[in-house]
């Protein structure tokens, strides 16, 4: 289940993406490349941070053409698509949730110290925004106030020690992918925001 | 002779990245560092993904000295090697398709799967680039519909397919060399640019 | 002794880090990440190049907590910070070449090349500032001239020359930093900088 869960959002991952992509006129290269990235680039970021090889997509290279062809579809869709905006929110959200899930799992795994198990799911659940953002060359999305690392943070916070206290491993998968996907969802139909920190006057100069 | 090939493409890489610092005012170690990211940051990233220890420049760091001489010689003969500009549009091209099959043969090497063959000799060939214009704060040029990548993932196909068929090796290096190298002068030559994905409304607002 | 400096040479760049982020409007997350980047982002660098694993906060995760901390303590303390700039910026200049030295320690265990020390050493003590600069979207500040990569190189250079001259290794990290620190120190104070390219005419147009 996991798993089917993964595909889709990897697959809605890559469609937002291409659309990010065509709003910068991007060709088609750069459309699916900025699609891999955001759907792939979390998962490659924490498995080399930790050292787990091979890659996800190295060993499972079809999920390259999946991601590349949810890409390339949504060229011809992109009215549709963009009318979908809830649906893709919410896949959006879901893709976030399980992600970190996954994440927390490769770093349990690993053998790692809890903090870095949540650092693990973070990282699977948000660098390939932040990726995205950079190579199209803007300040990271997620740093302006929405809701969605600390979303990632507290599912894996709450899976790790649902875990620990014993919880059956499918319980905690489903209760924790419930748990952070409502809050983002909350969080999207609230404007729940993180605090912002400004700052204005200028250090260096 | 793909060794000979691989240093003059090297120094080529190195000399346009130079310029391209130049143009943004950087200092000496910024040239010196666009200039390494440049020619070898494709290599070095094709290296992480595949865990393919230890690094090129690492092993031997006379690549270094090579890249960084070649990027502070431009400085003084900048005007010099504007002018020559299709000299070097040509040795880039030849860079393009000499590091893509050096990064398909480490692929063959590591034993993975074809499709991740062709996806080291793209990195190989084009992340330098777009490493280079992210750090200079570019949207990549690669995406801007160039012939770039596609020539990359089509002289590696080639390079593949050749290889699986049993054709020798020597002949298969050099012929998908004078194919990519080909393809590229002429998509110069004649603009030929892939088809762009233009997307104007912003689904997030 | 050398210990204590690393934490609190991390510990004061991720209060900058925090103000750049503030400058930019960032959430309390952005703070965070961009504090972590700016202070651990050269030592994962040097790492992941130099196949040398875990990562240091991977394998002791309380550094996170640390420079986190450090970090969101900035929040309320920004007036004062910023009133403190003279003290930051000997804290910054004592991180480049603490970071350097134990850069360089890194390179020698790990028997790599005297010049892949020399830039290991360099990774270490700039690549942090780098990446921070690319998350927030401007072109490095460390390419604009400022003494600051040279100032590492030179440190390097003279620690594992001494040590290859026998020097006892207390004496040389004591020495060296106080060297690096001096220039560093002097480059600020008397506004040394490093000659710029500037280089105009675009070639590709």
């Amino acid at each position: 289940m996991l798993l089917i869960a993964f595909y889709i959002a990897i697959a809605a991952e890559a469609m937002t993406a291409a659309l990010a992509a065509g709003r910068r006129n991007m060709d088609w290269f750069g459309v699916c490349l900025i699609a891999c990235v955001t759907a792939l680039g979390g998962g490659t970021l924490r498995d080399i941070l930790l050292d787990h090889y091979p890659l996800v997509w190295v060993k499972n290279p079809y999920v390259l053409l999946l991601v590349c062809g949810a890409a390339l579809a949504t060229i011809p869709l992109a009215r549709l698509v963009d009318r979908l905006k809830w649906p893709f929110l919410l896949l959006d959200a879901l893709g976030l949730v399980v992600f970190t899930v996954i994440g927390c799992n490769i770093g349990i795994e690993a053998g790692v110290h809890p903090i870095i198990v949540i650092v693990a799911g973070m990282v699977t659940g948000t660098a390939g925004g932040i990726l995205r953002d950079v190579l199209c060359n803007d300040i990271p999305l997620i740093f302006q106030g929405e809701l969605y690392a600390t979303v990632s943070m507290i599912t894996g916070i709450v899976y790790f020690a649902g875990l620990g206290a014993g919880v059956p491993i499918d319980l905690m998968v489903i209760g924790s992918i419930i748990l952070g996907f409502t809050l983002r969802t909350l969080a999207i139909a609230f404007k729940w925001e993180m605090p912002k920190f400004v700052y204005d006057r200028d250090m260096r100069k």
